[in-house]
C-alpha cells in the first residue's frame, strides 16, 4: 500500500499535521520535508533493508525521520536519549543499523563514544555546528519507495528481558498499522482531533501516536519533554482531545493544574506504562480528566486493551482487547484458565510482533502458536475486560520507563565489592515505584551507597539507577538457588539508605 | 484475527447493531445468532473451504449468514435476487458452491430450478414453510473458526465483463477489512453513528456496509429494498447519520420529500453507481443533503476514492483516492497520462481483488503488476482528485445495477428473428441511464418489439431487459468489423419505440 504520509497528504493536504517549537505544519508539507529528509538519507547511502538508527530528543526532526524511512525502504531503530553510550554500543552491535542520526552535545557525545567501536556504522547529526549535518548533504535523486510492504519490519524496539540483554522487538508495518486501526476505531479518533505526544517518540507509545496521526488525519502537538506547567497550558489553549500519559505523569500534571477542571474538548486520557492508582483515578474524575486505562507491551504495537469511551472509568480493569485482538490467561500447567482466575496474560492478534531481530530461541519462546507471552499476570472478568493483576516479577515500571532488574543487577555484581545483588521495584509517591538494590558484599569489603550509585550511573541509563541501596547479608533465594525478586523487601537489613 | 462480529461483540457488546424490520439487535445478539446460524450450516455440510451461495431479500437472515460464513471457514456467494434462473445456474455452475441458503416464494422456486442441474449442490430455505428450513436443522456442536486468515477468500461477487460472461471477483477478508478501514478513517465513522442500508446486500455497496458496521461499531438500519418514503421516514426519525444511495435513488428520495430540508444529523449521502448530473446534487445541496460522490467497483470492494467530507460537494470529481489506495491514468499507449489528460483508469491497492475465480487469464487481463485496469475513462485534477467521464464502453449504469451489453446482446442473438444486436445506455429521467438496444432482422423475418422483450425477459434479470428497442437496416462497425457502441444512437432508424 501507499506510505501512510503520502497517502494522508494525497487525502488531506491542507490539514494540520504537526504542531512543535511553535510552528504548525499541514500534512503537505509534512510530506515534502520527509520526502527531502528520506533523499538525503539515501545520499548518504541508506539503502533498502538498512537499519536507521536515531538518537534525538522528540522534534520535528524525529517525526521526518520516522516518516522517511519507509520512504528509503529502511527499518526504524529508535534509541532511548537516556541510556548511556555503553548500553547504545550493545545495542547497535546488536542490530548493526548502516546510519546513526543523532542530536546535538550530550547526544552526539554519546552517539560518538557508542559508534567508536563499530566502523562500519557512519553517523551523521541534526543540529547546525554538527559534521556531517544531514540537511547539508547531498540529495539522491532517484525515485522514492511509493509502495510499503506490509510484512516488512517498520521499527526495531529495543525492550530487556529476563536474562538482562535488551532484545529488539520487530514490529512490521502492518503491526503498526493495525494497532494504529484498533485505536482509531475505538476512540473514534477523526480529523480534526489532535493528539498531545508528550511521552518519549524512542517508546512505542510515543511512536504509535505518529501512525495514527497519519492513518486518521488527527493532527499532533509534540512536546520534547513531560513538562507539566506546558502541558497543562497546552491542553487549555491548543485544542487538545487527545493526550497519552503514565500515571505518574498524569499525577504531576493535575498537581500542575491546582485544581482547575479539565478543558471541556479533551475526549480521553489514555493512561498505560503501568498501573493507575485509585485514589489517582479518582482525583482525575473529579476534575473532570476521562482517563482511560490501557494495557500494551513494545511487543504490541502499544496498547491493545482500552476501556471503551462510553464505559465509566474504573482502576481495576484495563478494558477489553481491542478489535482483532485477543486476550488469554494461562496458568503454570499451560492450560488457559477460567474468567475470573489469575495466571499469565497471553495476547494474539494483528499488533503482535514478528519476533525479537536475529534471536530465533527467544522469539520461540515469547511467541508460542501465535500467543505473545507477556509475562504480566492478570485475569478476565465477567465482562471479558482484563484486570493486570502484577506485571512479570523481572520488570519494574517507573514514570513509565520499564527497568530490568536483571540488567541492573549485572551492572552491580561488576563492583569490585559486590558479592550478590537483587533488584526490585518498591512504591514511590511521584513514580509510582523507584528501582532498589539489596546487595551482600564480598567478605571483608565496605561500599558506600553513593559510590555504587555513581558505579551504576556510568554503566546504565539514570532512570535504572537504584534510587535505594540496602546492605545485607543473604539475599532470598529458593532451593535451587534463584533469586526470590519477590521477597526482597522482607530481606533483613544490616543497612539501609 | 477475530472474525470481526466476534470482535467487535467482544468490545461493545450492548451497542445497537442492526435495525431491520421493526427489531433492533446489539453485537452481542447479532454474534450469538450468527453463531447459531454458523453452527446450522456446519450442521448440514458446509466445511472449511466451501462457498455459501445466498439468494435471499435484505434482511436479518443475510446479515446473519454474512457473518455467519467465516465462522465457518467458508466463502460467501451473494446472488443476484433479480437474475432468472438460467443466469443464477450459470454462476452457481461457475462457483460450484456447497450450499445455497434461498429465500422463499419466487426465490425458492427460482433456487429449485437453477439448482436442478447441479446434483451436488444442497439447497435450504430460511422461510416457515421451507423444507428443509435452516433454522430447524440440528446444529453442529464442533467449535467454530476463532481466527480469520486475511488473505483467504471472504467473498466471489459476480460482475459481467465484456465477454458477456459473468465473473466472480474473489474478494479476500484483507479487501474487505481495508475497504472498510478507509471508509471508516474517511468519514470518521464512530459508534453512534447509523447507517441506512437500502441497497441490496447482493452487491458490495450494500454488503460492505455490514462490514464497516462491524469494524467501527456503528448501527446499521436495513431496509429490505429501496422505497423512498419509508428511507425518508428514517432519515427523518431514525437517527441515521450516513447512508448510501445512487443518482437514481437520491433523486427518488428528494421527490419524496417533497422540499423538505435533511435532518440535521444525516453526516453524509455516499453517491456511488455511476455518474452524479450537477442539477441533481445542486437540489440536494440546496435542501442540506451533505451528498459526497464517490468511485467505486466490484473488483475494490466498493469506494476507492470519495471527496472529503470537509470540501465542498461537486459534481465534476469523485475525489481522492481512500487511504492506501492509489489511481493513475493510462493512455492507450500503456503509457501513464499526467495530470489532466483522459485515459483509462487504474486503480492500485490493499482492496483491489485477489482475482476472478476460476479466470487465470481474465484475471492477468485484468490485474498487471498490481494494477486494476478499471475500463472506465478518467483524469486527474490538479488536486488529485479524480474525474470520472465515461464508464466503460461496455457498461450501463441503470439505478445503480451494472448492465453489460454484450450479455444482452447476446440473449438478443438467440431471438430465431435476430440478425445483429448492439445494446447501449441511454440517458432516462428516473434511472440514470437506461438499456436500449439496435438490432438488425434477418432478411424476410419480423418481430415486435414487444415480444423481443419477453424474449429476453425469460433469459435476463428485468432490469437488464432493453426498455427501448429500435429497428435498424445495419449496425455501425468499425474496419473489422468490431461493434462501434458508442455510435449506436446515431444508427439510422427503420422503427422506433
Amino acid at each position: 500500500m501507499t506510505p501512510w504520509l503520502s497517502a494522508r497528504a494525497a487525502l488531506t493536504p491542507s490539514l494540520p499535521a504537526l504542531r512543535v517549537a511553535g510552528r504548525e505544519l499541514d500534512f503537505a508539507t509534512l510530506a515534502r520535508r520527509a520526502a527531502d529528509t528520506a533523499r538525503r538519507l539515501r545520499g548518504i547511502g541508506l539503502r533498502e533493508g538498512d537499519l536507521l538508527a536515531v538518537l534525538l530528543g522528540s522534534g520535528l526532526a524525529w517525526v521526518e525521520l520516522a516518516h522517511a524511512a519507509p520512504l528509503c525502504g529502511a527499518t526504524l531503530l529508535p534509541l532511548n536519549t537516556r541510556l548511556t553510550a555503553r548500553e547504545l554500543a550493545f545495542q547497535l552491535a546488536d542490530a548493526r543499523p548502516r546510519l546513526l542520526v543523532h542530536g546535538p552535545d550530550a547526544l552526539a557525545d554519546a552517539a560518538r563514544r557508542a559508534a567508536a567501536a563499530l566502523p562500519g556504522l557512519a553517523r551523521v547529526g541534526i543540529a547546525p555546528g554538527d559534521a556531517p549535518r544531514l540537511h547539508e548533504l547531498p540529495a539522491d535523486p532517484g525515485a522514492l519507495r511509493d509502495e510499503l510492504v506490509l510484512e516488512e519490519t517498520a521499527a526495531v524496539l529495543y525492550t530487556s528481558g529476563t536474562s538482562g540483554a535488551p532484545k529488539g522487538a520487530e514490529l512490521s508495518y502492518a503491526n503498526l498499522l493495525w494497532s494504529a486501526v484498533a485505536s482509531a476505531v475505538h476512540l473514534g479518533t477523526v480529523p480534526g482531533d489532535r493528539w498531545l505526544a508528550c511521552l518519549p517518540l524512542f517508546h512505542v507509545g510515543g511512536l504509535s501516536i505518529l501512525f495514527r496521526s497519519v492513518l486518521t488525519g488527527a493532527a499532533v502537538t509534540l512536546h520534547e519533554r513531560f513538562e507539566p506547567e506546558a502541558v497543562s497550558r497546552a491542553l487549555d489553549a491548543d485544542d487538545i482531545t487527545l493526550v497519552s500519559l503514565v500515571a505518574a505523569t498524569l499525577q504531576r500534571l493535575l498537581d500542575a493544574r491546582d485544581g482547575r477542571q479539565a478543558p471541556p474538548g479533551l475526549r480521553a486520557v489514555l493512561l498505560g506504562g503501568g498501573p493507575l492508582p485509585a485514589a489517582l483515578l479518582e482525583r482525575a474524575r473529579a476534575l473532570g480528566f476521562p482517563v482511560l486505562p490501557s494495557y500494551g507491551l513494545t511487543e504490541t504495537a502499544s496498547q491493545v486493551a482500552t476501556l471503551p469511551l462510553h464505559e465509566a472509568p474504573r482502576a481495576d480493569s484495563v478494558g477489553r482487547p481491542l478489535f482483532g485482538s485477543r486476550i488469554r490467561i494461562v496458568g503454570d500447567d499451560g492450560v488457559e484458565r477460567p474468567t475470573g482466575e489469575p495466571g499469565e496474560i497471553e495476547v494474539r492478534g494483528p499488533s503482535v510482533m514478528k519476533g525479537y531481530l536475529g534471536r530465533p530461541a527467544e522469539t520461540a519462546a515469547a511467541l508460542r502458536d501465535g500467543w505473545l507471552r507477556t509475562g504480566d499476570i492478570g485475569l478476565l472478568l465477567a465482562d471479558g475486560s482484563l484486570r493486570v493483576l502484577d506485571r512479570r516479577s523481572d520488570l519494574v515500571v517507573s514514570a513509565g520507563e520499564n527497568v530490568y532488574p536483571a540488567e541492573v543487577e549485572a551492572a552491580l555484581l561488576e563492583h569490585p565489592a559486590v558479592a550478590e545483588a537483587g533488584v526490585a521495584g518498591e512504591p514511590d509517591a511521584a513514580f509510582g515505584r523507584r528501582v532498589a538494590a539489596w546487595i551482600v558484599l564480598r567478605p571483608g569489603l565496605r561500599a558506600e551507597a553513593e559510590e555504587i550509585r555513581a558505579f551504576c550511573r556510568a554503566r546504565l541509563a539514570g532512570y535504572k539507577v537504584p534510587r535505594a541501596i540496602r546492605f545485607v547479608p543473604a539475599l532470598p533465594r529458593n532451593a535451587a538457588g534463584k533469586l526470590l525478586r519477590r521477597a526482597l523487601p522482607e530481606a533483613s537489613l544490616d543497612a539501609s539508605q
